[in-house]
């Protein structure tokens, strides 16, 4: 499937970003040329999702190191390199594909300087920003291939439970944007929509408006008209009409961190929709790349949910819609525990519960998975 | 508890209404002197809330024919009575309170001509304009006298259920606004935290803010703020969070319409706090005026739901928030089914499941007990 947008590209000495803050009326793309200007382009949501985070931050620790010099030694580089990362690990903080991509740059880093002993201090920093690059863009085409292998699975799961069928109108429910323009390309929660159909089967998406930023009306809804795909905006207090309704027969949504016992944290909502989910005894779908799963932390508890400013609830759609000075409470995030998830979609397959064994199981498949907690600072309290 | 805003009042010659879609920036009053500016007002949600839309319809009613002469025949004056009511009742389909208003001016007029028999057209004609003013006055003095009857029996419930305890910080939430500036005065969800506050507990309410038109963060926080009960905002998508953190030890909801089997007809998003209440324990309360209670419904499924304009969600912030010309599902209301509903407080008591007998004996009791069917002009389809 033929994308008009790329949410992340490399132009050579910049990268460049759909700001997702101005759509959906307005596709304009800013450059970022420095760690300060990434840092800030993942805190405002220019780049949103948790895979497109990743990608974005592993971009962010090569550009705040590829133009540094000091006083050329490899040890001043090396705590440049380290300032940078934990710098970067504090733009957001439930996300876990951030640290996992962090942690993948320093990774890398160390790699390269062990491959370099010989050589002078000189000669290997230029090496570990060569290759800090060439991580970076790696993750960045890892992601379309993860994505898509989300997508193949994700279909047969759908057919598996009655919920893609073939000349059949599948309506699937989800919330916020896990789509492409959460990714680099296909997306995780959309990436079995859109496989299913190339392989012609009809998809009809409920988009949950999510509040408060907007993400379903604004981008999800813009990138499924962009490829074609029906879709439907309701506000979240609908999901629960069209349920009852029987105008659903999935949910998929994506996760910003999945602990070992297969607790999800995603965008605020998300728990809500597992619950109705449940209670109307419709399917519950996660699409996790196996970058989103932390096994460091063993239940939802340990996740750290970010508050965000109460303007974004009080004043963010342009008008102020509360009194003046009123109470608002506006967690980013919430976590659905495992026992609401029917299963998780990985790019190593699926997993169904209990979640411990499988989710071991693929992210020791992963070709690189990431060490615990590495890449995470000071820790994003 | 003194209320420094009345959302309806009598001048002599005209209907003041307080402009809710102004709330919470401004506060206006419109005055309102015929009945095409008053179904223009119950359309556009100047006023609203179930009870006061009942109370200016009523209104709406009187201004119709107050100043109509036609050709001075009782047929021809009651033939425009007629017009009126139908017209009236189309103003909104879901809110039965509107029907039932409708109604008791219609009986008011017949019992009036009844009254008249010895007297010509001229004087029946004078006597049944006084008698619709007079009846709509009861209306709104009426009002007042059951919201504070439904926060007495309302604050005992809650504390039979543990969820009013002396000296401790209570905390309910709420969805849409069922507070003082859906009736006259009081409320009917809310109607027990002001009872209850006058006599020293505790209330911190959660107002859901309602998408989308977000009577909650508008309204429904306004007013608990100018009533000095603490109150926080939250999206709808939040209600969810707070349950699970064992932050809501009662869910408090207005009505547009109960059926005789005790399902819920109310603002689009209660279904899902009902269902997320039912799932985390949480007692899930509905208050309803008698007015309210449509024995002639049998269940939920025959309350016409009104479906609204899709830019309310698209554009409704002042802010366009989907692509153009996407598809949007914008129903005002859902049905909650009674299974989910713990109690019903009524101006003369307090219903437990199972419904119907409870139902009928609180109808029953209430003085003047709409008559049903009648007033719904040719239905609200």
């Amino acid at each position: 499937m033929a994308r008009m947008l790329r949410t992340i590209e490399w132009t050579g000495g910049a990268v460049r970003l759909l700001d997702q803050t101005r759509l959906p009326t307005e596709t304009v793309f800013v450059d970022i040329t420095d760690e300060k200007q990434m840092h800030d382009a993942i805190r405002r949501l220019v780049v949103r999702g948790a895979p497109a985070i990743g990608v974005a931050a592993a971009f962010g620790v090569y550009l705040g190191v590829k133009d540094f010099r000091g006083d050329g030694t490899l040890f001043t580089f090396t705590s440049r390199l380290n300032e940078v990362c934990d710098y970067l690990a504090t733009a957001r903080p439930t996300a876990v594909n951030l640290f996992w991509a962090i942690g993948k740059m320093r990774r890398a880093a160390r790699d390269a300087g062990r491959d370099s002993r010989a050589l002078d201090d000189k000669l290997t920093v230029d090496l570990i920003k060569a290759r800090l690059l060439a991580a970076s863009q790696e993750m960045l085409e890892d992601d379309t291939r993860i994505c898509r292998a989300i997508g193949e699975h994700g279909v047969k799961l759908l057919e598996e439970l009655g919920a893609a069928r073939n000349g059949a109108e599948n309506h699937v429910l989800t919330h916020c944007n896990a789509g492409g323009l959460a990714t680099v390309q296909y997306g995780t929660a959309l990436a079995p929509v859109y496989v299913g159909a190339e392989r012609g089967l009809h998809f009809h998406v409920f988009a949950d408006e999510t509040r408060p930023l907007l993400q379903g009306s604004r981008i999800t809804a813009y990138e499924l008209k962009q490829n074609g795909i029906p879709v439907t905006v309701i506000c979240d207090s609908m999901a629960a009409t069209v349920m009852k309704q029987g105008m659903v027969s999935a949910v998929l949504v994506g996760t910003d961190r999945v602990a070992a016992n297969g607790d999800v944290a995603n965008k605020i909502g998300t728990l809500g929709v597992a619950v109705l989910a449940k209670h109307f005894g419709i399917p519950f779908i996660v699409a996790a790349p196996t970058s989103s799963i932390d096994l460091a932390v063993k239940t939802g508890d340990e996740i750290p949910i970010e508050q965000r400013d109460g303007r974004e609830i009080s004043e963010g759609l342009g008008k102020q819609t509360t009194p003046s000075d009123v109470d608002i409470y506006n967690p980013a995030f919430d976590v659905t525990p495992a026992d609401l998830v029917t299963a998780i979609i990985t790019e190593h397959g699926v997993v169904r519960p209990p979640y411990e064994e499988g989710l071991k199981r693929v992210v020791a498949h992963s070709p690189s998975p990431g060490t615990p907690g590495e890449g995470r600072g000071e820790g994003p309290a």
